[in-house]
């Protein structure tokens, strides 16, 4: 399995999302400038692999700082934070692992740990951030594939697979699990313009595990879930708020409510750390709107006349009503059942996992 | 304004809109079979104008026929109408023409025309054909801006323009029809995967007209109903059903159904023509599958892995209880009233008449 970032000796190496399924290259991070600009540049993207490679950034640039004593060095991270946590707006994971690299540092510092010791101890931060991830992803897997038949037929929107987290995926974590446990399905890529996370990523994660797969234009969903031909919607997100509201990929809210209008089931994949108990629903989320060069190009080919705009939101919110469940990595849950867990995650979860 | 076909000395002359925006080049067609591939690989497309393409290839046809008599010559005649009839499937202007054209052909042999009298005769018929297409899609103008307001926001998908037609276009006849009547409009154009035939078309179009006109990728739309900031959409038809159900472009069926979860009107222009009384719903209409490498490519360049499968469905049929109006040429109908003139169209067309 692809795998979109990695620690190795003192340096974070990224693969070049950009440039799959045609070529697959690192970049070579040596500074949290350099990791922030990836972000930026979607060669890493996918909230969870946004959190991961925040989190790593902000090792990288405590290592790059030159600190006499733990003070400096604490001063010192704060314009990191904030260059990193700037990269992207909309996924929540970027600032949930910045906080928690900020405080395992001043934790740190304040037990008297030296500047060495706190370095390395935000790697292993990341590190574990990292392996966690996995670990929720295992997890999501597992609840999720309760909800996959033999036989059924998937629709995904984007990619919320392996490459966008730190490894297994979302929104895929499902459908590999209930693919292992023998079941025949088939996933319907939606290509997921205008980046084609879908066609580019999607498809090439399905191709290696081996798992049959359609590649479909965006605006095809629509017939193929009026056609009865899709049994099933899993999809990830960058941002899920209190009141079960999910931000994602553009495109999303369109396949939700072909979703609803046809009785299919719509889930969303979602680690705690994608949901924002702070908020209360999705109209406060920030929705990132991107160059529209990214709509007028095509693999460096103009595909629209000159002298025009163009419009790139690259998230929707999708609302709540149009959500069946929402799966993290300690049950399945009906979007309205978020509220409960969102005191003390983890508390009481028993009485609310979902049962379909 | 470009025009999409025209007879040119003998010729048929095809604007090869494959190559559009990028080169404006016409395709010099000297035989029906020319004009057949020209259908088939899009060159043109778009219901109104393959039905004057399909006629100018039938007249073409004619004159490439060595017949000594009008016998002979209407004999050697039913393969070109069935090879030119095979050139799509979903389109139901293509059969009206040629139904046209062979009827013209017969009647003029049943009266003892000569051979070349009838010849002559096909390529007015041909010619009639295309000022008819234009004079009514200037009626669908007139009738369709009536729901047109000072500031709307007009959503459309793929392309009905000038290009599309005959000229001036159906779905952009009420649009340009508003813009000369002073109305500020702005329109929001779905790019209209996988052939893109609104970034590549309708986007010119609206810039050659002046129109104010911002360019989404198809999964946009969704959120931009969802936000209010679109407050009306216009499509074509490629084949209308009596019951008002609509075949048209792939994608159009999610923008009817978005348009009727968000409350805003859902309006298809379609002359007569375009209408097939004979089949009772849309769930009939033979929907054509192309080429799956209309998918992986864009301009040339892969998009996708190989070795992975894709689905291009190029329509789908919106069920007439999503279609606010249909607008043709003689007024605009709710989709059920379109059965009262199912027989005898024209007859006792005022007491239907839409008014919104």
């Amino acid at each position: 399995m692809l795998r979109a970032i990695e620690h190795k000796k003192g340096a974070v190496l990224i693969l070049d999302q950009s440039r799959l399924p045609h070529s697959i290259t690192d970049i070579k991070c040596t500074s949290w400038r350099q990791v922030s600009r990836c972000i930026k540049e979607l060669k890493i993207r996918g909230a969870p692999a946004i959190g991961i490679a925040a989190a790593m950034g902000y090792a990288l640039g405590a290592e790059e700082i030159n600190a006499k004593d733990t003070g400096t060095l604490i001063e010192k991270l704060a314009p990191v934070f904030e260059g990193l946590f700037e990269s992207r707006p909309t996924a929540v994971n970027l600032g949930w692992a910045l906080q928690r690299m900020m405080e395992k540092a001043r934790l740190l510092a304040g037990e008297g740990r030296t500047v060495r010791q706190i370095k390395d101890a935000l790697w292993r931060e990341a590190g574990l951030i990292h392996k966690e991830d996995i670990r929720i992803n295992k997890a999501i897997g597992v609840w999720g594939s309760q909800f996959i038949k033999d036989g059924d037929v998937i629709l995904t929107h984007c990619n919320a697979g392996a490459l966008a987290t730190g490894g297994y995926g979302t929104a895929t974590a499902p459908i590999f699990l209930a693919h292992k446990q023998g079941k025949r399905i088939h996933v319907i890529v939606d290509e997921t313009r205008p980046v084609l996370q879908g066609a580019r990523l999607t498809a090439l994660e399905m191709r290696e595990a081996g798992i049959p797969m359609t590649l479909i234009t965006d605006n095809s969903a629509g017939a193929l879930l009026q056609q009865r031909r899709i049994n099933l919607a899993i999809v990830g997100t960058d941002r899920t708020t209190r009141n079960g509201d999910v931000a994602n990929k553009i495109g999303t809210y369109s396949v939700a409510v072909l979703c609803k209008e046809n009785k299919v089931p719509f889930y969303v994949a979602a680690p705690l750390s994608s949901i924002d108990f702070s908020m209360r629903s999705g109209g406060l989320i920030p929705i990132e709107q991107r160059h529209e060069n990214e709509v007028f190009f095509v693999r460096g080919r103009r595909i629209a006349p000159t002298g025009i705009r163009a419009a790139n939101l690259a998230f929707d919110v999708t609302p709540a009503r149009y959500v069946t469940a929402i799966i993290t990595e300690v049950g399945a849950f009906r979007p309205n059942q978020l509220k409960k867990i969102a005191s003390g995650k983890g508390a009481g979860l028993d009485a609310v996992r979902y049962v379909p």
